[in-house]
């Protein structure tokens, strides 16, 4: 016996950025309303190998599936040519226990952080947006382009890297719209996205213009951060989960450390805007921030979707 | 691309009881000396389901793999003709990261825990004992037995189930020295192995004689035991790993609740005795017991085994 194992061919082949968009409403409304399960996710270090495994299980109430993603990250990969993380999700029929299927992991986090960021472009980004910037040139940045042009009619999105080689590189994946750019396009920038490991700010408040949306989806531990402290206070701030921002979410974390924010200044949670229990955008002047750090419950919906998309 | 799978036919094939009996030294020693690194295991509740999820996962410091086994108990299973306990076991590469193959998990934790007690069986019970009695009729039960036959000659196995019946109809598994028996039995055993899901003891000290070597595997909640207590309060007791016992170890925790035992009474764990660090059995009419909970480097070893008896 073989469990199915979809690769990242698959992945891609079985669900398109719109689907994906639409399905990170349920991940989302699931996780605010308490049906999600969540439970926070097991470090195994592996010091001697400079390298640590992560395991995120994840259960929705009445649903038909639970799934795990199994992330392995080796630290000096990338300088022997290996890839920096290994990931696959295992998907359980969560009615009678068994095993069903394998997923590639990296495929599905891309899929599902860029979903995510597109449905939070959706309810928050000024209709009219046309113009985006993207911080980061890796499989995330690609995902976060895919996600913002299904939700707004864009004519330009610049790209910058951590050098103009890596951004003409990563532009060459796509269309004309997509160029390279510097750091005085921001100002004319509708939509921001950053998917960097930058550990400190890549912009302030200052450098961008009024009624901007920005998605800050890249840092993800309480000492990173992509985005300025003056940014956060002067914006209207949404999240992906109360609980666990609280653990991991750099951007706000060290504001907060500084005395300088605080967790009731945030709007809430995109699953709260979703259900229309916290109010969106109300002008055309306001900053909107989506700050994800991510969650399983992503990854749940997508590997389920690929699973399911696979039986005929 | 597909992981290969390795079934409960594939493990079986693969490991040898004597074999894994020899394995669990480096387990049980990496778990005393601190090289295991096992944090502890996450409990996923899946309430509308009567059933949960636990994740596992082990590395052992310098090892050429890391493993997560991962488990969906389902509670209603059985009355509907399906198994209570679904399990696989993820074998990865723990220098690159990578995924290599997945094997079955409960042939894995019987196999493991039977080669546990065939371990402390060698190192605890007297070299002449002949007699053994078993309780339980499960895939635990199973394993107990083919495990202390590996490491002493013995002439009668009498085995003690919830029913006549069942004990019969495990018994015909084995040659004619396993029968099935009563608790009048219990005086003349020389080693015990309690593999039931008891909650409460199955027997005390005044039932069983003096020398006599007991394994308990049974138990691992809090609030569940196999052994009365004056039984615990008189004689050498060894477990896996004091952090998790101190957890699960209802043979234990029970006693030590009621005020009547201590954790400063237990000799130690069995990998300190391996490791000569703390003494076994110094005379012929000591009463000594294994008291496991089982641990997820068990499993690792195990399942490492198993992926590399399979490559060539």
């Amino acid at each position: 016996m073989n469990l199915p194992f979809y690769d990242e061919v698959d992945v891609k082949a079985s669900i398109l950025m719109p689907e994906a968009i639409h399905a990170m409403r349920n991940a989302f409304l699931a996780l605010s309303n308490g049906s999600a399960i969540v439970p926070n996710r097991i470090n195994l270090p592996m010091e001697d190998q400079n390298a640590l495994h992560l395991s995120m299980p994840a259960y929705i109430n009445g649903g038909a599936y639970n799934t795990i993603k199994l992330v392995n990250v080796h630290f000096d990969n990338p300088q022997k040519g290996l890839p920096l993380i290994n990931g696959v999700i295992l998907v359980m029929n969560a009615k009678k226990g068994n095993p069903l299927a394998l997923v590639e992991g990296k495929s599905v986090t891309a899929l599902r952080t860029g979903a995510g960021t597109g449905l939070a472009t959706d309810l928050l980004a000024r209709r009219n947006s046309k113009r985006a910037i993207i911080f980061g040139t890796g499989a995330q940045a690609k995902t976060q382009i895919d996600a913002i042009r299904c939700v707004r009619n864009l004519t330009s999105i610049i790209v910058i890297g951590r050098s103009e080689e890596k951004a003409i590189k990563f532009c060459n994946l796509f269309d004309s719209i997509v160029q390279p750019g510097e750091m005085s396009d921001l100002k004319r920038a509708d939509i921001i996205c950053t998917a960097t490991t930058s550990k400190t700010p890549l912009f302030d408040f200052e450098d961008i213009k009024a009624g901007v949306h920005i998605n800050a989806i890249g840092a993800h531990q309480a000492d990173t951060r992509e985005l300025g402290t003056s940014l956060i206070q002067k914006s209207k701030v949404y999240i992906d989960q109360l609980s666990s921002s609280q653990i991991e979410a750099g951007d706000l974390i060290i504001p907060i450390n500084e005395g300088k924010y605080n967790w009731n200044n945030i709007e809430g949670e995109l699953g709260e805007l979703i259900d229309k229990k916290i109010a969106g955008r109300t002008s055309e002047n306001e900053i909107t921030i989506f700050n994800s750090i991510g969650n399983a419950v992503q990854d749940l919906v997508i590997a389920s979707m690929v699973f399911e998309k696979n039986q005929t």
